[in-house]
């Protein structure tokens, strides 16, 4: 194994031991000790990488789209609601992602992560639409920035409300449900029954990027996670 | 003023406070010293009335649909608008409002009022769009509890995101795109194109409720009131 990868596969390892601790315990109880013991490695290793739990939180945050892949495919809303029912389905079963919804959310955080995790969520949303609309996909009325602000926002609202009442059981169901309230406002009717939005949908999707993310092509970027970052770095800049 | 009337007022009086300090510090720093100072009562009429910090939360929890006056009117779809908009003017106004936002979302103390808060509001969602079902103003295929869950858990995402990107200046603005995004799936056409969804409602009834709430019919019952209070009930039950 070359140098570099190996130094990548350790940063990986420290973030997704950081990721869990900060998961089950949030920012503040988080303890790096803690995070030490379940990557692995050794602290000097740990702070080569990651100088301080703050950096290690902004780590978590940074990976949150590398692990979404969605298949490409001729329709954009179709896109659009694939992220959204990937995203549900690993927020159940990684806990990098859903370390990132607890980073963001917390009340003591949000003035430092929450409202840029949020500017990437809706600067993504925002790409995707923005494509499904010079496709000719959306009504004429709609606004990719406003509806990707709405759809940003209503699916964190779900995402709380399912870990609250249910421990995120029903979450890709309650996502389906989203998607199926919120597309007729601003999908033409022939692309919205073309949709496919169903938990099933999220399974099939979910399972499968499973296998790429651990399977040997885990570097190789699509088209959709191209323009995901890209959306995300504008929403940095 | 009679005895009651003078108990009932310090009562109000203290959960007004309380709801201040919670809002602004969270639960876990609040105290009932800053509390007490604020309401300027004694501490013996204070624990007299809530006996400890969790009582104080608790009877804030439980004012909530008491500072919401909607106005009635023959469209249950326009009177479940309003709720919303109100809600959203009040946020952004009353204290007592924001911080049952604040104590129900709180990662701590989600496992404590987390769930009654969010199944109170769901609730009270579902009385409302189950009368407008009965009304013939939804479309046949609508579940009114499926969509009182997503329009709550849409409508407390958009809080939350206004909220940590703007601090709620556009809460009102961003309710009314929430509407305008999910009623047309679940309204009859003519009753959609009849409803008033605008910023503007959103200040009027806005202030028309402070003036209710100020004014001597501060303990009147309205239609609307009255079933809210029961889907309340319903919910905690």
């Amino acid at each position: 194994m070359a140098r570099q990868e190996r130094a990548i596969r350790t940063q990986l390892s420290i973030l997704k031991a950081a990721a869990e601790v900060f998961d089950s315990h949030g920012y503040e109880a988080a303890t790096i000790g803690e995070i030490l013991r379940r990557a692995g490695v050794t602290k000097g290793a740990l702070y080569f990488h990651f100088p301080s739990k703050q950096a290690l939180a902004e780590g978590v945050l940074e990976q949150q789209f590398s692990v979404i892949r969605v298949p490409p495919g001729p329709c954009r809303l179709q896109e659009f609601v694939d992220t959204g029912l990937i995203v549900a389905y690993r927020m159940r079963r990684d806990p990098l992602v859903s370390a990132v919804a607890r980073l963001s959310l917390e009340q003591e955080l949000r003035a430092e992560y929450g409202s840029s995790a949020i500017r990437q969520w809706i600067g993504a949303s925002e790409v995707l639409l923005g494509a499904a609309k010079e496709q000719g996909e959306l009504l004429p009325h709609v606004v990719p920035a406003e509806s990707a602000w709405l759809f940003s926002a209503a699916w964190t609202g779900t995402q709380l409300y399912s870990q609250i009442l249910l421990g995120r059981e029903d979450l890709e169901e309650r996502v389906v449900a989203l998607f199926r309230h919120l597309l007729p406002s601003i999908a033409v009717p022939a692309v919205l029954s073309s949709l496919e939005i169903t938990a099933e949908r999220a399974a099939r999707l979910g399972s499968a990027s499973d296998a790429l993310l651990e399977g040997p092509g885990e570097q190789a970027d699509s088209p959709q996670e191209e323009r995901t970052q890209q959306a995300a770095a504008a929403a940095t800049a």
